[in-house]
C-alpha cells in the first residue's frame, strides 16, 4: 500500500500511460528551433479573439482537444481535467473547463503547473480513480506581461535576466489503458524553497534551488544517478537560471552538465532579443507535448526526468517585501518497449 | 481497481480518517453564533502583522499548526500539504507552504478550495500515497475586498446580494491511520457550470447551479436520498443563493429544505449588516473544522455532505464581459462507531 518512499517521491504501482498529447503555440515559438514539433500554430497573438485573455483560452482549449483526439477518445470519455495557468484565479483553465464540461480540479503551481497536473493525475490513476485524465497548462506573453509586469504599450525594456513568457498551451491525456509508448514511472512532489531572491525579473535564480532540491531528492530516492537518464529537463530556468542550477547541483555533488536541458532555454535558442530564454506555464507544457514525448516515442530517449519549476510570488507579495519561493515537481517518463 | 462510479463520484476503498483539525478566525466571526466553536481568535484584522496579506498567512499557518498538533503529529510527519486561497497566485498557501517546509500541491478552486483539497487528499491517501495529508484554505475580508472589489478606504456600500468575505482559515489532517471518529466515505468532483450570471456581487446565484448539480449527482451515484444525511452543507451560497439553491433543487425533483445548511449563512446568522451572509475560501473551512467535525465527533450528526462552492471568475474576466462559472465539490463524511 505505502508508495511514499520518502521525502515526497512516489513510485507508481500500476502503469500510467501517455495516451494523447497536444500543443498549440504562438508565432515566436513557431519560429524557434522546436517550431516543427508543435501541433497547432496561431497566426498572431490574438488568434481571432477579442482579447489576449480570450486567445489564451483558445490555446488551452485547442491543445486539450488535440490531446483528446490524439488519444482516440471523445471528451465524454475523459474523467477529469487537472490544469492551471498563470492568470489571476486561473481563468484560462477554469473557463476552458466550463467549455469542455469535464469534472475539474484547478491547480496552481506557477510555471510548475504541467508537472503538478501530471504528478497528481498519475497518482489518481494509479489509485484507481478514473481511466483517462487530461492535464494541461498554458501561458501567454501579452496576458502575463500586463498582469505581472507592465502593459506592453509602455514598451518597458527587459533587464538581462528577464525571460519572455511563452505563448502556448500543452495538454496530455494520461491513461490506465495501454498500450502506450511512454509511461509515468515515478514522481517527486516539491517543497517551496526560498533563497531570498526578491527580483521578479530574475525568476531563474528564484527557481534554480527548488529544481536542484527536487531533482536530487528524486535521484536519491530512486537510487539513480544522472547518467541513468537520457535527459533531465527543467521547465523554465532560462539561460541564466540554468547556469546557476548546474553550479548549485555541482556544489551538492551532482554533475548535471550534459544531461541537463532546460525547456525555457531550448524553445528560443539562437533567437534575437530572447537571450535569457523563456518562462511561463505554457513553456514546458508545449516542449513536453511537442518535443520530449515525441523523442521518447521515437526511441531517441528511453528515460527522462521532466521537472517543471514555478516561482510562487504575486505582484503584491513582491511589493510588500517578500522574497520569491520556488517549487519544482518531477515526473519520470520512460519508453515502453513492444 | 475502478472507483469511478460515474460522473465524477468516487467511493473510497480504504478508510480515510479525519485525524486533526484547526480553525483560526477574525473578530466578526468570533462574535457570530458559531464563535465558540473555533480554536484561535485574532484580536484584529492585522493580528500583529504589517499588512492584511501577512495577517492572512498567519491565519493559514495558525490553523495548519493547530491541526497538526491536534492530530498528534509533528510537521515532519505530514507527507503533503494541499491548499489554496483566493489571493492572486495563491500567495497565502504558497508562502505558508514555504514556512512549513512540507511538499506542496497548490490548488485553486475559488471558495471550493477546502472541499477540493479534501477530495484530492482522500483519493491520494486511498491510493496509498502518503499517510497524513494536511488540507487547508483561507480568506481575509480586507485582502479580498481590495483585490476583487474596492479598497476598504473608499467605503463603497455593498449591494443587497453582496456577501462578506470571512477572515479566517481552516485546516484538516486526513490520515490512513485511525482510529478516527470521522471518516471520508465518498466524494464528487464538480464541473464548471455557467448560468450566465455576470454580476460579481451576486456570487450565490453564480454558484447555486453548480451546488445543485454536484449534490444531486452525488446522491444519484450513491443511490441515496437527502434524508440519508443529517445535514447537507453548502460552502458559501449566502442567504440569497441558498434560497435559489433550494428552489432549483426542488425543480430538479429534490426537496432539500430542512436538511440543507449553508456555512455562509450560518457564520453571520442574526448579525447586523451581514444579511446576505458570508463568502470566501475560509468560510466553509472554519465552519467545517470548527463546527461540523465537532458535531460529527459528538454524534450530533452521523453522516453529512460537505459541498464547497466556488465562483471561478477574475476581475479581468468580468470586465471582459465573461459570465461567472460556478463549481462545487462534494465530500461525504461519516461518524465512525466504536
Amino acid at each position: 500500500m505505502q508508495k511514499n518512499l520518502s521525502e515526497g517521491t512516489m513510485v507508481l504501482a500500476h502503469p500510467v500511460y501517455v495516451r494523447g498529447k497536444g500543443s498549440a503555440v504562438g508565432q515566436e515559438e513557431a519560429k524557434g528551433p522546436l517550431g516543427k514539433y508543435f501541433d497547432l500554430y496561431a497566426e498572431d497573438a490574438k488568434w481571432g479573439e477579442k482579447t489576449f485573455e480570450f486567445a489564451e483560452k483558445k490555446f488551452f482549449l485547442s491543445a486539450c482537444k488535440r490531446a483528446i483526439e490524439d488519444a482516440g477518445l471523445s471528451t465524454g470519455e475523459v474523467d477529469l481535467l487537472l490544469g492551471g495557468d498563470l492568470l489571476n484565479q486561473i481563468i484560462t483553465a477554469s473557463y476552458s473547463a466550463r467549455d469542455l464540461g469535464i469534472p475539474f480540479l484547478g491547480v496552481y503551481g506557477a510555471c510548475s503547473g504541467m508537472a503538478e497536473s501530471l504528478a497528481a493525475a498519475s497518482m489518481l490513476l494509479d489509485g484507481g480513480f478514473g481511466r483517462n485524465i487530461l492535464c494541461a497548462a498554458s501561458s501567454h506573453f501579452a496576458t502575463a506581461e500586463r498582469q505581472f509586469r507592465f502593459p506592453l504599450e509602455l514598451g518597458t525594456p527587459k533587464p538581462p535576466t528577464g525571460q519572455d513568457t511563452v505563448t502556448g498551451a500543452g495538454a496530455t491525456v494520461l491513461s490506465t489503458e495501454g498500450p502506450g509508448r511512454v509511461a509515468v514511472r515515478a514522481l517527486t512532489i516539491g517543497r517551496c524553497v526560498d533563497y531570498g531572491i526578491a527580483d521578479a525579473n530574475n525568476m531563474g535564480a528564484a527557481m534554480a534551488p527548488a529544481a536542484v532540491q527536487s531533482i536530487l531528492t528524486h535521484l536519491e530516492n530512486r537510487g539513480a544517478t544522472p547518467r541513468d537518464y537520457d535527459a533531465i529537463f527543467t521547465g523554465d530556468l532560462g539561460t541564466f537560471g540554468s547556469r546557476l542550477f548546474v553550479e548549485m547541483a555541482r556544489q551538492c555533488g551532482a554533475e548535471l552538465a550534459g544531461v541537463h536541458k532546460d525547456c525555457g532555454s531550448m524553445i528560443y535558442a539562437g533567437m534575437k532579443n530572447k537571450r535569457c530564454g523563456a518562462s511561463g506555464c505554457g513553456c514546458c507544457a508545449v516542449v513536453l507535448n511537442g518535443f520530449i514525448l515525441r523523442q521518447l516515442e521515437k526511441g531517441v530517449y528511453r528515460r527522462v526526468l521532466f521537472a517543471a519549476t514555478g516561482a510562487m510570488m504575486s505582484t503584491t507579495s513582491v511589493q510588500q517585501g517578500e522574497s520569491i519561493p520556488g517549487i519544482a515537481h518531477v515526473v519520470e517518463l520512460e519508453r515502453v518497449d513492444g
